[in-house]
Parts: C-alpha cells; structure tokens; sequence
C-alpha cells in the first residue's frame, strides 16, 4: 500500500531567466523571486503548496540559461504537460526548459557537482541597445591578452576569501575552479545579421567549478577588467588570492551581465 | 558674410533603438518617441529648437539597427563629439551609432533609395527569455519551404494595396521590391554560446525596396505565416497581390518582431 510519501514523485526542472528586475533566485519578503514563481505555479498544479529548490542562488539582476531545480510533487501528469503547464503559469521572462523525473532524494543543490558561470563584456564605443539589460558596457580600452593570462591563473584548487562579499557565513573559501577562460567572440544579438559585426567584439568569460562563494564570478571578472585597464599585472593574479583580501581585489561586476549556465550532476 | 542660412549644416544620423515601450518614431502628443528625443537632446546641444526627419516612421514597438535621420544645426562641434554628447543625453534604449556631414539639402526620408527591413520568427517549442522582446514566438510548426517560396513571389513592382493598413493616405500603392527571402538561421541570443542551439532555429525575413506603405512589411509577415500554416499555397500570392483586397492577407504580424535594418541613399 502507498503512503503519503511514496507517493511523491522528485522532478528536475531546467529553467532559463531574464533576471532583469527580479529580486533574484531566492524568494524575499518582497519582490519577485525565481523560486517563488516557480513554487506558485507548481502548488497551483499539484493543488497544495510545493517547495523548490534551486542549484545556484543567482543575486537579483542575474540570468540563467539553465539554472537546476527540485521538487517533490504528487501530481500525475507527463512531464511534458508539467512544462506546459509551468510555462502557462509563468511571466515570458521565465521559461522552464525541460522537466526530468529525478530518482528519490535527488536535490538540486546539495547533488550538484559542477556548475558555469558566464559573463559578457563590450569594449564597443556605442553600446548595442539590444545588449544593455545583458552585457557590461566598458567604452575603454583593455589589454584583453593580459586579461585572459589572468583569467587561466584562476583554474586550480584555491582559497577564494579575497574574492566574495564580506559576511557570507560558509564554512570553507576553498573552491575548485576547472575552467576560467575569456575569449573574443563576435556574438549575435537577437536581431543578429552581418550589421552586427558593427558593435564590435564581444568579451565572454566563462568559469566552471565544484562550487561559487556569493559574488564570486563577479570579483573575478572585476579584478580580469583591473588587469586589462593595467592596475595589476596579469602575474598577480597568485599573490591576490594568496592575500585572501577582497580589499586587495576587483570591484564586484554588475549582475546584469552574469549567467548561470548550465548545472552538473552525477 | 555669412547670413543665418549659411551658418548651418546638415546632419546625417545613424540611430538604433529598441522600440519596446516608445510609441515609435513619430513625435506623438503623449508618450516617448525616438524624433521626440533625438530632438530635444539635439536641441540642448544647438541652444535652439532643431527639426529631425526620419527616413522611416517606424510603428510602436518597431525596432531599429540603422534607421537614419537629419537635421541643420549651427553648432559647431565635430561629429564624434556630436555622437557621443548625443548618447550622454539619451535613454540606453536608443543609441546614435555615427553623424556624419551631409550635403546640403540632404533629407532623410526625400533622399532615401532603399531601406531594408528584417522580421524574426522562432518555432522553437519554448520561447528563449532573451528575445521574447525581439521575436515573435509561434509554438507550431510552419512548413517553411512554402514560406520561402512565398516570400520570393514578392519581388518585383507590384500594387501593394492589399498589404497596407487600410487609411493611410498616400498618392500610389505600387512600390518596388528588391529582395524577399526567407531564411533560417542559428542566431544567438546575448547570451550566446552552444547552448543557444538548444532553443531551436531562427526564422529571419528580409524584405528590401525602394518604399513601403504602412504595416506592409508585418502584413507580408503574417501573411507568410497563414502560408506556413497551410491556409494558402505559397502560389497563391501573385493572386492576393492582384485582389487589392486587405481582407484576403494574412493578419498584421506583431510589432516586436520588426527591425528597420538599414536606409540606402546616393
């Protein structure tokens, strides 16, 4: 015989959002929240109220291409009607991709393993108006060569205290980074076209690792835009991290150009 | 000696926007329009009243890569410090891509030879967040080699009468079309990378000529899609041409998918 519990079902859900305007992931006493649309929409499916859980806390003005989410449901619908229902249920800003059944137990913070981080910069002298609520508009010169020296010396296992905001209570500021890269890419916008290359290029990072202290990607990328304006040399890098000083290093990056990519698990 | 006349200049302006929340181009008595603040920031600069002409009255919600406008002014800046007081005095959603000198009498819409206009469509099953404000999303599925061949029976110099607004009073509904293809492309959102592929293709609409008339471009778009879906054989469109009658025509395609691409002139 069933029980209560046994009857429950766990689901993945990949989602992507425009975080524009959103006070973030998490939900907040006011505001509106990823995680608080997507309980919403799901308790109103399954007729009782539904907790979420999410892979990464992505801050207010974030993106997320593919954010990972859990939840235990007792409805019995395909998971295809489930994304269609979801998606009916939520504003255009919020799209949920796919919907998986999840073995029991699966949770989509504590089982990640590997998470990417992505962030756009432009160097261009007139910002793309397409781009703005997405990309970090610097009309300056950088020294994108020693930008992307520095961006390499991230890749490793290392205490990364000097670089996450201040007062967020973790037990260890030790992270490994597998990937930390920044390459020149000439990127569509959505209106794309051979126009486009009229911009200019486009600076994307890219960084993967086990895990992301709260602001992380956002002082690395600050501290890659110090190493291209010339305050540090891309050699540094070592001694920043080494300092364990966020005074030492970047000021944090806009969150408006920040995406959570893509969630790794098993 | 100079008389007041002589003392001024002629300026060729190159401007994209995002036409999201303007009520178009066109000064209107209520609401933000791209003439209404191109002429009041130019106005700030030139210490008088100055009158911009636009080559293209773009619609509500139509977007622009490089619609071009002109104005006489006496200031005497050069035309990069022109651009760049220009964009400090206007919303991020509208930027002045160039000003250039142009010859005297020179007019934006009186002079103009071509323009070229671009409507982006998507079938992808979820709709990417990204361009939700650039694309018109159509969850079906479109059989679109009828729709290229549609598109191509455009070309030529034909009476346009049946894909207009109905009202708009001008002398002659026959303009001439250069180009009309359909194409699908990989575009990438600003978020790019390798999982843009995952949202599914493009649809991409181009259409160039020599003039159009109110709503012709979405009346074509909406009509290439009533071919998608089957309601006309793509053969069918020298007929819907011959009828005059904007009745028979596909609906108005939405404005958020239309771009106003480029302005020819010499």
């Amino acid at each position: 015989l069933l029980n209560a519990d046994s009857s429950e079902r766990t689901l993945k859900l990949t989602v992507a959002y425009d975080g524009t305007g959103l006070v973030g992931w998490q939900r907040q006493a006011a505001g509106v929240s990823v995680q608080g649309l997507l309980e919403a929409a799901l308790a109103r499916i399954d007729g009782a109220p539904v907790a979420v859980h999410g892979a990464g806390r992505t801050d207010a003005g974030v993106h997320a291409l593919g954010q990972v989410a859990s939840a235990a449901v007792r409805c019995r619908h395909d998971v295809e009607t489930l994304r269609r229902a979801l998606n009916a249920g939520l504003p255009a800003g919020v799209r949920v991709r796919s919907v998986e059944e999840a073995p029991p137990g699966f949770h989509a913070r504590f089982s990640a393993r590997f998470k990417t981080y992505r962030y756009l910069l432009s160097i261009a002298p007139v910002a793309n108006p397409f781009e703005r609520a997405y990309v970090w508009h610097l009309a300056e010169p950088l020294d994108v060569t020693s930008m992307q020296a520095a961006a390499g010396a991230f890749v490793g296992t290392h205490d990364f205290a000097a670089f996450r905001s201040t007062g967020s209570g973790v037990e260890t500021t030790v992270r490994t980074v597998t990937r930390s890269e920044l390459t020149v890419s000439r990127m569509h916008a959505p209106a794309g076209g051979p126009e486009q290359e009229q911009w200019g290029a486009m600076l994307v990072y890219e960084i993967a690792g086990n895990g992301f202290l709260r602001h992380m990607v956002r002082a690395i990328t600050g501290t890659l835009v110090d190493v291209g304006r010339g305050r540090w040399p891309a050699g540094r890098v070592p001694a920043l991290l080494a300092s364990g000083d966020r005074a030492m290093t970047g000021a944090t990056a806009p969150a408006h150009g920040l995406f959570l990519v893509r969630v790794d698990y098993h």
